[in-house]
């Protein structure tokens, strides 16, 4: 039996405890503030209040209950612990699911098509194939890489900007900070599913998004974290953005006095584009505490100094 | 030197004149008015003028611009002579493409979404994989086998129902009136892409659409003359439809009165869905006229008893 508590905001802990309770009877699980939770092992949690993880001094292990981490990295009492995400094949399949979608919407002019029926204006769009496309994405990981794979499929042009190069068939690899401006210059729809750290943070700013060519769609489903939304916004009423879908935003829920909800260009989603199921969350987490019981690899490990 | 007659109420018709005199030297290519037209061998059009046709005495291949041959069909006059019509890759792609938009948006909620960014609400929408939705397309023909195909490789559940059965992998498919009912039962996202026939003409009226189960959307990209939009607009209104892409109207343009524009669940797009490129249009019609000539077999050869 292992101890785990489950901490942090999210409407997903209390799912994931009950879920864990009735169909896990190998672990033995705690919510925060519950007696016996002081004796935890293994942590599971989503923005932890800081300082909260180290209340615990028998945690072995942190485990997010998501792919990002940043929020349990920001905390400056963070116990020096192995920590692990969730990627599960759930979370993959539905974020290449929306971004798709969101390719499709730029690429077949649906975004112009939305904004006419508002007008009752009939007005057919030009049609082009997927290869007059390029799709860019920033962050080449798990998620990054099924998305690129999926859009070359669907036929259109696909590059990948990330720190190391990768090989990934019909993929355009570009790395490292001297070959961004060359990856953007040549981007019609740029995604972003970059990790969210120091170096990201505020990256979707004016200074990169002007080196896209005039027109081009932003596709953001990263990290709130690297959205400047004042300058996506400016961009997109400039022109130089033809538009953006934005799944992920600094503060959240969007304020409802955010210019971004009425912004014809604009597509706000309130960080749907994908998201684990209570499963696989806790297949994942069960699968790594039996593989910290038998000192064996764990799955999905963080690398604390990249911060992913 | 065949003498090929372009004619009929397309504005892909002077583009296609303008392309063939360019590119296909060996072809002598006339606007309908022209002098030498009367003698043309090879007629290609979109929606001729009732008796148009017959004027050509030595007509020997009626040769459609598109996939839909039930504009020329419907002339009184029609001369008894072999009509062809296009199919090709770009717009089987295209109209995949189309579909795959249509159902993502059903299936990840984004109707909602797109809905409650105009009310500035920012709420959650549930996210279920692609295997809890069965999308059920009308008519397996070239444009549907490969939606389905594309379908599938998504993860959705598919069916198809046509005329005769059909075998397309991981794709269950239904046959006939017999097995209509049972087919529209297990749909929760129907796509019609049927050709317009006497039987098939305003198929999508209040009682087929009424054996979908509750909540289930409809995305039509056949024909107009398939859709009864007022029992459309009604189903959508009651609840029993969750909302509907319509690509394709009884009367074109869609009237800037009609009550379709404003409806928060419906989707209305110009027939966009899919169209050829003037490059593969002329392709399929240089490459029937070299068959023509030379004996062959026709490619996309209609048979007028089915309509398609």
């Amino acid at each position: 039996m292992t101890k785990v508590v489950f901490l942090g905001q999210s409407s997903d802990i209390p799912k994931l405890v009950v879920q864990a309770r009735a169909q896990y009877p190998h672990l033995q699980v705690y919510t925060e503030d519950e007696p016996g939770a002081r004796d935890a092992e293994v942590a599971a949690c989503w923005r932890p209040a800081h300082g909260a993880l180290a209340r615990f001094p028998k945690l072995r292990l942190i485990h997010a209950i998501a792919a990002g981490v940043d929020n349990i990295l920001e905390d400056p009492a963070l116990p020096p612990l192995p920590i692990c995400r969730v990627v599960a094949p759930d979370l993959t399949e539905g974020m290449t699911e929306f971004i798709l979608w969101s390719v499709l919407l730029f690429h077949r002019n649906l975004d112009q098509v939305l904004t006419n029926q508002r007008r009752r204006q009939w007005q057919r769009v030009d049609q082009e194939p997927a290869a007059s496309r390029s799709v860019g994405i920033l962050g080449l990981g798990t998620l990054g890489t099924h998305a690129a794979r999926t859009l070359a499929q669907h036929g259109y042009q696909v590059r990948g900007w990330s720190r190391q190069a990768k090989q990934i068939a019909n993929v355009r690899s570009y790395a490292g900070a001297d070959q961004l401006d060359e990856f953007l210059a040549g981007t019609d729809i740029l995604v972003c599913l970059l990790p969210l750290t120091d170096e990201t943070r505020g990256i979707l700013d004016r200074r990169l998004l002007g080196k896209l060519p005039r027109g081009a769609a932003l596709v953001h489903c990263g990290r709130g974290g690297h959205l400047v939304s004042q300058d996506v916004l400016a961009l997109v009423r400039e022109g130089h953005l033809r538009g953006a879908v934005l799944d992920v935003f600094e503060v959240e829920p969007l304020d409802t006095a955010s210019p971004l909800w009425d912004e014809p260009n604009i597509f706000v989603t309130p960080h749907i584009a994908s998201a684990n199921s209570i499963t696989s969350i806790l297949d994942q987490i069960s699968e790594n505490i039996r593989r910290l019981q038998a000192d064996e690899p764990l799955q999905n490990l963080v690398d604390a100094q990249k911060g992913y």
